[in-house]
């Protein structure tokens, strides 16, 4: 029987502000990628979270970051190896403590934003991430970007990598993401992703903006809770695929 | 054979600020009272000094504190306990994964300035650092103020707690600390330091200001090392408590 | 003809964070109270709604606070003399410099959340907020509590004050607020609090929790607009004025 | 009679940390580029330095940063114009109040580490922060590294500007800074580097690191003080200039 995993990003509210629907995610996904407190997330409104994914049975991750909240986490900084490496472990062993507490392991890391785009390609920042999990907890696995250089340089380096693919994002004809900045880069329609993501899990392809297909490896699946559209259209990717016979569950589960 | 421990503040530089002496405090004292990144300290900064106490056998403990870098941690706020607790444990979680890329287990809490002024007397506060322990870790010590009615408490609530004195400080006949507004309240010769501690150790007393003897339990005690002066004096205080046959030793290796 | 202003807090968004509508709240009120980074708002976001309140011809004053992101400012700090004096003068100019740029002068100051209440009755405090505002503009107002000792403290010392009701708080039978901790401390039927609001502003009285009227003297109303309701009950609060023939202006330009 | 400025970082201490010797540097220099908060400075501490600066009689310029405390505004950050923009006008605006509060007036800006260092080649963000000053206050001086791009940039744009060099670092044959990463790229022999600093003024030449002479033009050395050697070094430059009848003086005064 077919299986993917469904991540999204969650624990993102700040004190006062909050962000996306972390209820009706938990209701959604099978991992969630829980903020650390760099880019977003308090420590109150961190182990809330943890809480319900603890109670709706959500694996957990660490959605490590640069340290920028008023950027989001979103903006490329030049981080020395030294405090990137200590900024990450910093972060993991954070959500890891908010997480005994709440009764829930930390099975993977995710990093976020600038960081996560950068490690894709940059061998240094990634070796400097993939440092970190190995001296906190080897037993991490490493959710990166399909496709990307930053998957062999973890396995090599001895830990378990889960590829991803983004639901909402156009691919280019060489199974990369087509950048934000280009036209029909983000996808709107709720019926056609879901229909691309079954494809995904059944055939491992992808079709490309320009029509023809591509080959995506992925075991799981990055939907997104920011707005109300954002939801329904990660409830309706969740819909299709169990219409067809596959199942949601975490990767980690499979281990 | 008696023994007693030493603690210290340690790991509280930031960034291009440093702090104290910390590889010079790391040859004198047992116990390492390590910033968490809320009043002081970066993460790498923070591993750095874990792998300094490491490598010289100092027992680590997590020096937890309200979120104030400006303030040092000093100023009070009324954090509410959801806060607090998810606070604390935030930060001991963060200094656990630090320790644990530093092959060194956290082994005890001791919050700092203002968190522990306030929890030496406010229970409620008080509850909210005992709860965080007990979520994140039960088998942590809490480090208290001799005298305070927070170790009761504590222990009620299943903890190990370690009481301890302050070598620099004068004492009330009531076996408190005189406050630093008073004048005397903090003394500053090292050899009428180290023979006060010694009959500490030895004899469970301290000359209080008035000159009356009062009791204090300690099973360790705290020595400073922001200024040269006061590592000669934490150095005085282990070479007069060495002299006379007492062990210096982590209150941890004894359970 | 009667008038009055109304003040609301803006500028409370951070970065990816949003918060409150100020688009709309700039269509209600005729004075800005904007939000100055220490407890809300980034300087990119608090620009923008200074450009705003400029192109509406609404009257900015700055928000001032505690330092404390995390908090939203609402956390009582023990922040010391020096420290309070220098927080305020530099989130003030801040805000000064915001406000050139954006082409609008800042004529006011209303302290925020935490730091309103102490200095409604600690007159340390109190007298802290005023010497950063004597010192950086003379010329600027303070915008107080209505019936709060911090009011004839701050003309003594040469301040321009004015006095400020609430528009969805019940109030003692002494003229003071409802703590918030007792039942029916806040108001939400937006025709009833409007009708009080013009009562106020008409007769110089509200209705107290008890039922007896007790007299509030105020030049400005605070009006919320942090919920789709809220801005709905500010609109009827102005809406009802203006049908009554109230001007709805600012005290500042009534100098 | 030959004049030029010579400036410092200072007001760089933050809450209990402390750096640099700013007492004695305003008795070295003639322009004191201070902190303003987003790499360095608490607002208590920056308004102790600008009162120094005050009763030294020396200019005030606002050392503006990208926001990063724990880098001490070292590490690029990719910041968006519209943020960077704000972020730059916030921290002049926050300098000037304090200054304000100071009796002193901020006559020019200097921006700091990984942000002057990219201005000086990178037009979209040197832009920004000329776009700054010219919102916040046009008569405001921008220095910039003697022979950069910005130089032109900013004149163009109707900004004053002045030149600056570094007395104690090496230059290329083609008057650029040879880098950090380089052997030889600081100089530490006052004496020597007092005699470059004479020949810069004199002739408008520093001796290169293969020993050709350079063409400098520079209306402002900079010189440390975060070391005692650097604040000795400071002295002999100012010492060896004046012992030569060069008038040390803000070129602020020369307008």
């Amino acid at each position: 029987m077919a299986r993917i995993d469904l991540n999204s990003d969650l624990g993102e509210s700040l004190g006062a502000w909050s962000m996306g629907d972390d209820a009706a995610m938990l209701r959604v996904v099978s991992s969630a990628n829980v903020a650390c407190g760099f880019h977003a997330g308090d420590p109150a409104g961190i182990l809330t979270t943890l809480k319900a994914a603890a109670a709706n049975g959500v694996t957990v991750g660490a959605h490590v970051s640069y340290p920028d909240l008023t950027g989001f986490g979103r903006r490329n900084m030049d981080v020395a190896s030294a405090d990137l490496i200590a900024d990450v472990i910093y972060q993991i062993g954070a959500l890891k403590g908010l997480a005994a507490a709440a009764g829930v392991p930390v099975r993977y890391v995710k990093p976020h934003g600038a960081l996560y785009n950068t490690i894709a390609h940059d061998a240094r920042q990634g070796n400097d991430v993939i440092t970190a999990m190995l001296e906190i907890d080897p037993s991490l696995i490493l959710v990166a970007l399909a496709g990307s250089p930053l998957i062999p340089l973890a396995r090599e380096r001895g830990l378990r990598v889960v590829a991803e693919a983004f639901a909402d994002r156009a691919y280019t004809p060489q199974g990369t993401l087509v950048s934000r900045r280009e036209k029909g880069a983000v996808l709107h329609d709720p019926e056609a992703v879901a229909q691309r993501m079954l494809r995904l899990v059944e055939e491992g392809v992808v079709e490309a903006i320009d029509g023809s297909l591509t080959r995506v490896q992925a075991d799981s699946i990055c939907v997104h809770g920011d707005s109300p559209g954002a939801v329904d259209m990660a409830r309706e990717v969740r819909r299709r695929l169990e219409q067809a016979g596959v199942a949601i569950k975490s990767f980690a589960d499979a281990a």
